[in-house]
């Protein structure tokens, strides 16, 4: 496990979904996270103290978390400048990226010398089986979405807590390396070897056996051209139930790729479905998640409503305006007395 | 490159579709294959003179290839004494299996004592960008199959084989371990990190700008739980003008997985046709190979026959029967009015 207290990088960022490790963690751990870093030319921010990791660790912080994500994962000069000074200061330096940081030789040194240790929260496990499609047991909820890093694993983590809240036994499974740091676990199905894709996500969401859920994060999209295999691996090897499909009405094209159309939300429900049906034939959408946050309250309020009467399923922001009308139509949907809770793993 | 000859490691394998590198390399590249090692419970032969490494190293072998598949790749115990006795012998050793050659001490410290050399086929190539969809100019065909191990290898490189006998310049682009010993070159899809599915290919196959056809083996199926990953990242980096379908009509469920039936050649068009769309709008199927293997020259006309009739597709078996009626359709459904060769990359 992770050391806390944290303090959150931001860097030289000024992509806002580029930092969404960071925030994820002060959205769902906010008790751990005791500071932000960011440069004089970084616009964003957290809400959070701002200090440098000389500062943060006088206060307290054990691990500077390296909360950027960008298409590629690599590490440039001025981050790995950053996390050597971090080093000096006597934290611990956690990472999501592809690029290891045990694979950076002068990070390894600085860590040897200082007796801190890395984090590359991006490693598979070893020894991952190859997928089966074996029917199992048990009530599996994956989120998939109309393009990355549309808020899969806000909606995720939102159901869990309202299902927490009513006393339903569910269980997030974390697939990417935001939700792998919020929950102490997971799989980062996205830097497995290609083979395992489906078997890692076997092997995360076992056989269940109670009337609880496995609520699994998505990841990508399949009409993203880069990550699409991902996010159809992982609706195989999840075996869903149940799928909550996750939609930005404010994203104008696909992530990184401007000469791509977000698909409709109709197409995306079908092709999800229709992905889904080879492993889990009983399938069922259960709602529409949001993410409104670019809208004010009136305004996202009226579009739910709207996206709701037009795919006849519940649609609201589950980070913003609870999950319960999903949570309904779910238990509604995957009641007792359909298949996938009688077959046995 | 692996030096040549080879012996053609068949060991203890009883699985006709477990020894396909070994039988494809017989196949395509007769002139480098000397001979074959398989133990007396192996039933298996691709009919070239049985003998031992000892054996074949003193008639000239260069490296034993392990030739051998099986799923999660992994060597036993009777591989890997198999393996010391050749590079005792003198013999490098080449394998395509995931579990790599290198990682496995008693190879690494034998084989650094004999002066010979571990090759592993299956190693991606480092620094692999992320896909990025964007349209590139070129005549791309890329094979897909209704499962794994049904002959798009075979198909492909038959493909190659006659456009060459014609004139058509043609280049067979490799993506799993025995294409990529028999091209000499490739990259092994299956064995690159999830993120990096589409960007291997886009890479593999980059804009071209001549009449000519890169000819792309596909891997796994759309409708195989555990490699339909694999599958939609290369269906998408791909970007193909041409989809050549792939069936074993003697398949009697998806490979390794008994309780999986194989797609409807119907079924498995549209679902390929509607993921290609995605980054190739104007991509059409070109024809269906069959692998007739199991039946006799008779059957196998008539069968070529009424799968044309029924898919309105040229339908033959290219290893078995020349490929020529798939190449008349495919030049004239991909003519250069069409608009893959008029955009630039």
């Amino acid at each position: 496990m992770i050391p806390g207290p944290f303090l959150l990088y931001l860097g030289h960022s000024s992509d806002a979904v580029g930092i969404k490790t960071s925030r994820g963690l002060a959205a769902f751990r906010p008790k751990d996270c005791l500071g932000e870093w960011r440069h004089d030319d970084c616009p964003l921010t957290l809400d959070l103290p701002r200090m440098d990791a000389a500062a943060a660790r006088a206060a307290g912080a054990r691990t500077l978390v390296l909360g950027i994500a960008n298409a590629g994962g690599k590490m440039d000069d001025a981050l790995i400048h950053d996390a050597l000074a971090a080093i000096s200061a006597g934290l611990s330096v956690a990472s999501g990226l592809h690029q290891r940081l045990r694979d950076e030789p002068r990070l390894v040194r600085a860590a040897a010398d200082a007796g801190v240790t890395l984090f590359d929260v991006r490693d598979p496990p070893a020894d991952l089986p190859i997928g089966n499609g074996l029917p199992r047991a048990g009530n599996r909820l994956l989120t998939v979405g109309t393009d990355c890093s549309v808020g899969k694993m806000y909606a995720t983590l939102a159901l869990r807590d309202a299902m927490h809240a009513r006393g339903i036994a569910a269980d997030f499974r974390a697939t990417g390396q935001t939700g792998i740091m919020i929950a102490g676990a997971g799989v980062p199905v996205d830097a497995v070897v290609a083979d395992f894709i489906s078997g890692a996500i076997e092997q995360l969401t076992p056989a269940r056996h109670d009337a609880g859920w496995d609520l699994i994060e998505g990841q990508g999209s399949l009409f993203h051209p880069s990550f699409a295999g991902v996010s159809t691996g992982l609706l195989h090897g999840a075996q869903p139930r149940a799928l909550l499909l996750c939609h930005d009405p404010s994203r104008a094209h696909m992530r990184g790729l401007p000469h791509y159309q977000l698909p409709s939300i109709t197409d995306c429900l079908a092709a999800n479905l229709s992905v889904a049906r080879l492993t889990s034939p009983h399938v069922q959408a259960v709602g529409i998640a949001l993410n409104t946050v670019a809208l004010d309250e009136a305004d996202a309020r009226r579009l739910c409503s709207s996206v709701a009467d037009t795919h006849g399923l519940p649609c609201t922001d589950p980070y913003r305006f609870g999950a319960d009308p999903i949570i309904d139509w779910m238990l509604t949907c995957c009641d007792a007395s359909t298949p996938a809770t009688t077959v046995s793993a």
